[in-house]
């Protein structure tokens, strides 16, 4: 049997991030089979019923949170080329060319893995090549994956053309579609990077295998040049006269877009993910964050690849967030904490095609959940428990983690991997280089 | 005798911050009577003549960070009026009027000092009322401060009017003049919130005393319109008509300056407190920190305070600072990693007057040093120590902490206070209050 069938959780600041923003300042969830029993205020009955108990001590209990966009595996490049100006044609891909190899994925992979479970994300979507190896590192150390294959009109670590792409894709996505943690999908880098054909084959694809798309769209000055160029009006309706504009595409970036751009996302469900921190850092201008949620349009948090925003802490998205756009609007009113949390817990479930089963803390959900340390200097006093979260918390106050009920962090140590292990592998790996 | 006489610290990867970024990866440093006694690479000694010996473990060691700006005692009120319109007048004026007290300052204090010394901040600069618990309380914990006694021309929760706060200020400076870690100064509020006579007063004072000025400067735009109601053309230019710009002159803030303000800051000599994530969350518009750089004006970091940033952490400010000027001007080459933490370490303390004794890892300064955990899954792995600090490192990578040779954070932990007593103490305090 398994040991973590029932769990209860009292003597917690339950934040339920539901759609009503449900919470209870003394309350409780019940876990049984993996799945949220029941939450409330004020446990009545006894806990010896259920086989774990965990009690908060006043600590703060969230959904855990999801990460929209992420390159786990490039965690092996952080702290490289950080002010480089071409950087991705000129760094980038001459690097990626030269190290990334299965076990670089794996590696890199599993440390990012580790990084993102211990600061309470327990879901992200990646892109990135030997996708298998980021979802094998994820089953082992209990975090799930929205996996995109990337596929590019270019010679790539695991593809030397794009129909070689778009057969690993086929691969991977087949043989991924039963995992519990792993969901497989297609990545097709960015409307600049792959022919108008091949961005055709890609939504045949999705279609075919009923997977989600990944893209960057809208990024760069770069790409808004090269869609002139093509003579189109901007990356999002060339996307849509493609027929790529649609429920399953899940749309990183989308900086430089404008008011057609909005409407079009609108109008045909996609889902943004915002990358605040990455995207400030190399210059690429301020998502129109206020003027997509006050569209409705379905907007979560990443924190792009480790190269770019060299972490992978949705604390930090959520605490420039909303103040970058108080600042670019010059009013401090504009987008609250609660909102601020719900980007990178359920509207980023929702962002991810998962809205269903995780980013909040409803009865009959995966028991996906973040319990804070209620010691921690930063927890400290607790006037607002949303303002707590968004804009005073660390990753390292993140103190218990749950993954379908199972607990994966225990007290800050993971419960499935050895961290120093992890990191030992990561060091010896990267000392065989010579310098960057 | 002292036991913490001398220590060596081995095996470290020094970044010594002194003006040629001398940097020694497999470094140590020695440490005696409180002073750097040497620094440099390739121990070969033995490390028996020491009393205390740290190994590194290849943990990044830089110089103690120094904080240029903050109102520690408010973080009893973190988390409340985030988003207000009208904050200062209409919410945090009147919840001062009503809260603070000596105790309520020392609580305060005591839970910043903390989450400071933890953080690797070791000297920060405080302006706020009953200054003398500031002081108290960083004595206690082991924390410099230069302790700014704040005076205004409207009652105060310590002084009826102008001419008391002056009173507090002189016994303030009085008092303190000879401490080893507080040095006191005075803490005008700013150029709209004092009369004319009352601001020559202040700079008389400043002469008088031998005290330095912190003052918050161009911070609004309310400021900005009461200035112009003044007929006066910025608050730097008024400031200079009063004869306030000289070298004891901390200036918060320097948001809305032009170019004519930049020359008179730097024709002054003046210091510049540059405070990033509480501007941003204010929408109070971005500092031109290029600009100020470029003009090679002294310029140093703060958290303000944490009502308005919500936490004390310089790593926010430094992952954010130069972000922020790529993003205004479009170009991702600007303000390296190795410039943001000089302006955290041996700027700042240039900032606070304090160059000449902190700031930077060399020979004969106070030994005030930050040694980070070689394990923290962020600091893996290490191709550019400066990034993985600026970027990458949090507040929990802190390992451990020296002011002036002695330890006061070991291994994470306090060494002269209790965390949880602390906390504790500030919950208990703020649970007499209503709901905020």
């Amino acid at each position: 049997m398994d040991p973590n069938n029932s769990t209860i959780i009292i003597n917690a600041y339950i934040l339920t991030m539901d759609e009503h923003l449900n919470a209870y300042p003394n309350g409780y969830v019940k876990i049984t089979d993996g799945l949220i029993e029941a939450v409330g205020q004020d446990f009545q009955g006894s806990p010896e019923q259920y086989e774990n108990l965990l009690d908060a001590k006043g600590g703060i209990v969230i959904p855990g949170m999801i990460n929209c966009h992420t390159h786990a595996a490039m965690s092996l490049f952080r702290g490289l080329g950080d002010d480089e100006p071409d950087r991705l044609y000129r760094y980038i891909y001459p690097l990626e060319k030269e190290y990334v190899t299965p076990e670089f994925v794996r590696l890199g992979s599993e440390l990012s893995c580790a990084e993102m479970l211990l600061s309470g994300t327990t879901f992200f979507a990646d892109m990135y090549f030997f996708e298998e190896e980021v979802a094998m590192a994820a089953e082992q150390i209990g975090i799930r994956v929205l996996a995109g294959q990337t596929v590019m009109n270019r010679p790539l670590p695991d593809a030397d053309h794009f129909e070689d792409g778009i057969k690993r894709a086929e691969e991977f996505c087949r043989g991924w579609k039963d995992s519990s943690l792993v969901e497989p999908c297609i990545a097709p880098h960015a409307p600049y990077s792959l022919e108008r054909n091949q961005l055709i084959q890609i939504m045949e694809f999705s279609k075919e295998h009923q997977t989600d798309v990944q893209m960057h769209v809208a990024e760069s000055e770069r790409e808004e040049k090269f869609i002139s160029q093509l003579g189109e009006t901007s990356s999002v309706s060339y996307l849509n006269s493609l027929n790529l504009l649609n429920e399953r595409l899940l749309a990183s970036h989308c900086i430089r877009i404008n008011e057609a751009d909005i409407q079009l996302l609108e109008e045909h469900d996609c889902r943004v993910s915002h990358n605040p921190v990455a995207n400030t850092k190399g210059a690429h201008g301020t998502c129109p964050l206020y003027e997509l949620l006050e569209q409705k349009i379905i907007v979560g948090l990443g924190t792009d690849g480790p190269m770019s925003g060299n972490n992978l802490d949705l604390f930090r998205q959520m605490a420039v967030a909303a103040p970058l756009q108080k600042n670019l609007k010059g009013d401090r009113t504009l987008i609250d904490s609660k909102q601020i949390l719900s980007l990178a817990t359920l509207r980023g479930a929702e962002a991810i095609g998962k809205g269903g089963s995780t980013g909040s803390i409803e009865t009959g959900k995966w028991a996906d959940l973040v319990v804070f340390d209620s010691e921690s200097v930063r927890h400290t006093p607790l006037h607002d428990p949303y303002s707590t979260v968004v804009y005073s918390l660390q990753a390292s106050d993140v103190k218990d983690v749950f993954v379908s009920g199972k607990q994966v962090v225990e007290n800050g140590i993971l419960v499935n991997s050895d961290l120093n292990q992890i990191t030992n592998k990561a060091r010896q790996f990267i000392s065989k280089w010579p310098n960057l």
